[in-house]
């Protein structure tokens, strides 16, 4: 197998993650932990998105977090665009990199962004020729790239007509998204054979979820091919809209866990990525799935030195909730 | 990337899975269970285990266990069995195939079975040549192949050592377990690489958990060097002693997903191995691990016609349970 000397992990939590939750986290519990994934050693954070709150009411404070959010002259800082308002109010609030989106497969654009992949390619090439006019990285995205929840199987040709115009529009660099984490490692050689032939010199990330848990494969398998970039959400935050309960983006925990244990570069100091993790975790009141994690959290008696007091709170919470539990067993019991 | 045409994967969840779960299953639903698991096309199932029940109480019913289930005759039954009295219980209860096991490193076979390794081989070596006496086939599992809690990363040539006797005292096949379930794929590939040459032509099976989620990546790389067996557990069942909250060994479901995903074939019936899965985590009354079976689990809205009515009694429960989360909430906020 064919290890790279280092990766890049680009944190997607903040808004990958966060727009599948159905919890609410505080502007000002987003921003601390924003800063502190800002004083991990990761070098892009995803901070929030510009769509219309309608749609993502979660991310409805983009603005507020882009203007109080600490920005570590380390950290490229960016975020979601769907349009030309949406890259106005991305650029008022500070960012780096726009990122676009659009889907490789008609239904999946057409449910998604509500038009036709014809109708939406003149957008992209506007907001990528304004992010650029505004000397801004671009980066897109690119859906059900191997499959998709109406299609089945994606064509790769598909894949490339978007990814070319994309490119050509003036894209930095472009992500290929396994929205729906059903793809397994022949899937992702398939398409980065051809990929790695049309795009030889272009800059190409990789995004899986591990609804099926198949996304760490599908990074070794994809490193494989040479692919040194990787977006990944912490703690595995997010789910997938079609599934609920189901797991999210691929845990930033669980990579740097494999890369680690590879002997692969990637910057990032594990224990303060625990920090953060486990800090987000407490906001949104519930165990998050990445597997690293749920180890680390298993091991660990006392906690984070700086998240004592929040624990004891939390402990505090547990011992009424342990009561509710004992009612609820004598309820399950009588039941039977 | 090299993938087989087939692979096997043997069930180990009602042994290594219940043996580290906390909750106790009726010997009936154990009975019933088994009997689910025997239909799915599974070629192997490792029944229980025959250690004494002091160790290992969720599976002391092991000998009732053995003579209720009926026996499918496509289907060969193992039991993990510790020494010639383990032996005996289980060729009364009836076997096909006897489990014995080891560690590759002193400090865990130490801890685990109370000797030292020298102290153990002379054991391994009656109780496989028993069993072969009796006409059973017989697994050899060798613990901490890649790493051990107590000794960190494991010498290569403890486990060929240990192998080699295993092998020569009549072991048709030896089990590699990642036991810690802390391996990455390099670690496979220099393990594989020294034992495919050691033991060209001999039976190697892989045993991953997946307690950092690294276990299906070890498995496309496993296969990748020629292995086509692997032990599997349903619904990722267990967890791991020394991490309670982790996941346990890797799920027969994931890697059932991953499989029908790369075209190469098990005989499993996915559908069957669902509503098994579905029957244990009803009795022990919690979510399980596995990734495919939590998004499948999520898609269902009136689940699996034979459950529909257990699992109207669980919304029942439920209805309850939330009742009671409620009141929790409404405390939490109190908190606050």
């Amino acid at each position: 197998m064919r290890w790279p000397k280092e990766v890049e992990l680009k944190e997607v939590g903040p808004r990958d993650g966060l727009q599948n939750e159905p919890g609410w986290v505080n502007t000002e519990h987003k921003v601390a932990w924003i800063n502190m994934l800002s004083n991990t050693g990761i070098k892009e954070i995803e901070y929030s998105s510009f769509v219309h709150p309608k749609w993502i009411p979660a991310l409805k404070d983009a603005r507020e977090v882009g203007r109080q959010i600490k920005r570590n002259p380390n950290v490229t800082y960016s975020a979601l665009v769907p349009n030309q308002k949406g890259l106005e109010h991305a650029l008022e609030a500070g960012i780096d990199r726009a990122s676009v989106f659009m889907s490789a497969t008609e239904t999946h654009n057409l449910k998604n962004i509500n038009k036709s992949i014809d109708e939406t390619l003149p957008i992209m090439k506007q907001v990528i020729q304004d992010a650029k006019a505004a000397n801004k990285k671009v980066t897109a995205y690119v859906s059900t790239v191997f499959d998709c929840p109406f299609e089945g199987k994606t064509d790769v040709n598909q894949v490339l007509k978007v990814a070319e115009a994309l490119f050509e529009y003036g894209a930095d660099d472009i992500s290929l998204g396994d929205t729906i984490g059903s793809a397994v490692p022949n899937q992702i050689e398939e398409v980065l054979e051809v990929v790695n032939q049309y795009f030889a010199n272009k800059d190409i990330i990789m995004h899986f979820h591990d609804t099926r848990g198949m996304a760490i494969a599908n990074i070794v398998t994809s490193m494989n091919y040479g692919m040194t970039r990787f977006d990944t959400s912490i703690g595995g935050l997010g789910g997938c809209p079609y599934a609920p309960g189901a797991a999210g983006n691929v845990a930033t925990n669980d990579v740097l866990y494999l890369m680690n244990g590879l002997g692969i570069e990637t910057n990032i100091d594990e224990e303060k990525l625990l920090k953060a993790a486990f800090y987000i975790q407490n906001k949104l009141n519930k165990k998050l799935p990445s597997r690293s994690l749920m180890y680390e959290l298993s091991q660990m008696s006392e906690g984070i030195d700086a998240d004592v007091l929040e624990q004891k709170r939390r402990r505090k919470r547990d011992m009424m909730y342990d009561f509710l539990k004992y009612q609820y067993d004598i309820f399950k019991k009588m039941a039977q």
